[in-house]
């Protein structure tokens, strides 16, 4: 039944290590079969050199599980919730991903600061408020998903233009038209994450230059009539 | 005698190497057989890349070697002290690993910033205190070991909540239920390091963002109808 | 037509993901046949693992395709106005390689701090101003290229002795004397970012020394008479 | 002649890109035979993969070439400086290592913040003054040499205990007891300048920790009777 999704929601959970998104199970994929109602998700805690295409379990959009031996990922009730609000979606990832991650536990926005953001999110990736004790100590991976939903409407942010959210103290997730869209959401995003971390600490510390005697050495024993460096006789 | 602890302990020091914590032979992992009150240790100074079980030394728990050619690790008496006041561990794992060396080095814990910490270790991994001249000129490694257990009973912390520790100037030392989930840890720790690092570099470091009229270029060019980047004629 | 000048277009180009500059498809190398007049250039979009010298797209000094059915980089027209304002070069690279392209995103030069940079970079190196509404709203790629261009003018750099530029809120472009030395710089520019990076951010801080106690212990329990780790009994 | 020195120079040299010291041609090994009196070191500009023993260059401790169809290292005259001062040395290493070489851009010593460096170092690994006009613009590879053993001597360090320096804005040296112990030191002495760094970065930066009650429902979702974390059902 739907192998076809459980194989693209195999195939794209194993992007994850690929892309070095992920340490042991840190991270999980969905892949929605929008015609059926049926998300396919990566099993709980199973690590990901021995997952097979049997492991992925497969749920209703309430959660009920359809088929599937093994417990689905905690976070699935997020991963439905984005299904259900967000129509377009396809696929979903959740990682916690290093630098990413950083400005989550920052609680801080990805700004956008260059080019590399603005081809794939279509300004800052938000960062939720912190969650509240009641919605922690409640439905805790739904409410994550509503935080994030709510995150969204009140930025009057467009989910298929900013394909990526940092949960509050947390990690990222993305989506994507289909779930290897979202896992290469989420590798744009964990890059753009360290550029601008280190964008964002160069900013306010400006250095004096070398000494420009010691400049000219270098470069004219490397270049020019007098260069003297490697085999030019 | 004790083959399967050997082993155990033998494998768990191959996953230093594997998992990037350490250079060298900078670390080792010890195993304990809670019945027999025998521990089994990596040799000091030996290579990974040819050490083998019948190289990994057994002593009980006053140090004295049972089996072995080898001098054992001369880290040997700070796991004993751990494995003496802590009757729920399995493994010892030490490490030189670059960024919980760096929070030991600069005296200061590894906090709680998130939920990647928070799965693992029940609050803020303590760094100890500077140890006296007496400490470090007397029995040097135990009383690296006494510095310890001090700070987690000073502190009150449960160290089987918090499986790993700092050693102020210094490095990380972590544990587990067994040899090879104590190694899981120390792999956790140095993510976790990383991470709290970059999140607090990046705390009190806000500046502009880019300019909107480049972000709509850039999102623009590659979504929507007018997208022009590709191949999609 | 040209198989030459295709093939070593496609070896650059390949070149990228060999040193990590490059993720998926966000950069392009061209290379130019200067007696013909030809540009060989990268197409968009194509990944780089199955990109063939079929692929390989030729173009004249302005733009006019002159072999090749897919499309060429979209940054085609910045690469056409450096080789039509610098008779020299010979290749041209543009990537989003992480460091230089955190500096372009911090709009900072690449100071001169050391002999890496001063090897091959005969000075900073520079990062244009901001793009005005007008230039990124106009022909935006062509229009990079003129303030690359301005840039160098109004600042007085040869591009003979500075192959290398960043373009604000972007990332670096590289030139060279060919296709394969156009990389080398790229590859050279992302380590002095790199390197100057870390040396700003250390400049200002200073924090004390370790227990001199403690070196001591370290230091002499490894070296000298009273040396007791390893195996030297 | 000496076939065995110019293979430990060779094997030492391979050492370089294995530890990832080195980009391109950027580094050089030499190892010393002290009782004839001769060095064998890289030649200048030679690609690591393709390097034989007989391109290993042999000179005597005035610089003439004993042996050797290529250029040696244009860094050659600071490695003899060393051999001619310290009667213990055997083998001398140069390289661009990244974190190294951004202390010597800022112009700092790396401070002995731990006991890494305790293990190897014994204090601060030393930083040069600039070079004056005349030493750069003079024999500048000899003076390099000499600016560092004056270096030692006013501070009165023994290169014995301290086998590393950083050039002031160039890059770090080191030496050994042989060939293989100088890159061995070399290895050791990137790692503490990364770990150092990061410290050092550290110190100062103290931020709030996160919501006691997410780091309960983190840590409880996976530890003790109520974790629902993977397949414990």
């Amino acid at each position: 039944m739907l192998e076809q999704l459980k194989q693209e929601a195999l195939n794209a959970n194993l992007l994850l290590p690929k892309y070095g998104l992920i340490t042991f199970t840190w991270g999980n994929v969905s892949a929605i079969d929008r015609e059926k109602g049926i998300v396919a998700i990566k099993p709980s805690g199973v690590p990901y050199d021995t997952m097979k295409a049997e492991d992925i379990v497969l749920v209703d959009l309430d959660g009920h599980i359809v088929e599937g031996d093994l417990n689905p990922s905690s976070d699935l009730p997020t991963h439905l919730e984005f299904y259900r609000q967000w129509k377009n979606i396809g696929g979903v990832v959740h990682t916690h991903s290093q630098w990413a991650t950083a400005f989550a536990q920052a609680g801080l926005d990805i700004q956008a600061l260059g080019t590399t953001q603005a081809d794939y999110f279509y300004g800052n990736v938000p960062c939720t408020r912190c969650m509240t004790d009641a919605e922690i100590n409640g439905n805790y991976e739904l409410e994550t998903g509503k935080v994030i939903v709510e995150t969204f409407k009140e930025r009057n942010i467009d989910p298929d233009q900013m394909p990526g959210v940092l949960v509050h103290s947390h990690g990222p997730f993305t989506w994507g038209t289909d779930a290897e869209n979202a896992v290469h959401n989420a590798v744009v995003l964990e890059q753009c994450a360290k550029m601008n971390a280190i964008s964002t600490l160069l900013k306010d510390n400006h250095i004096d230059d070398m000494q420009p005697v010691l400049l000219n050495k270098h470069y004219l024993r490397k270049h020019g009539p007098n260069a003297y460096y490697g085999q030019h006789k």
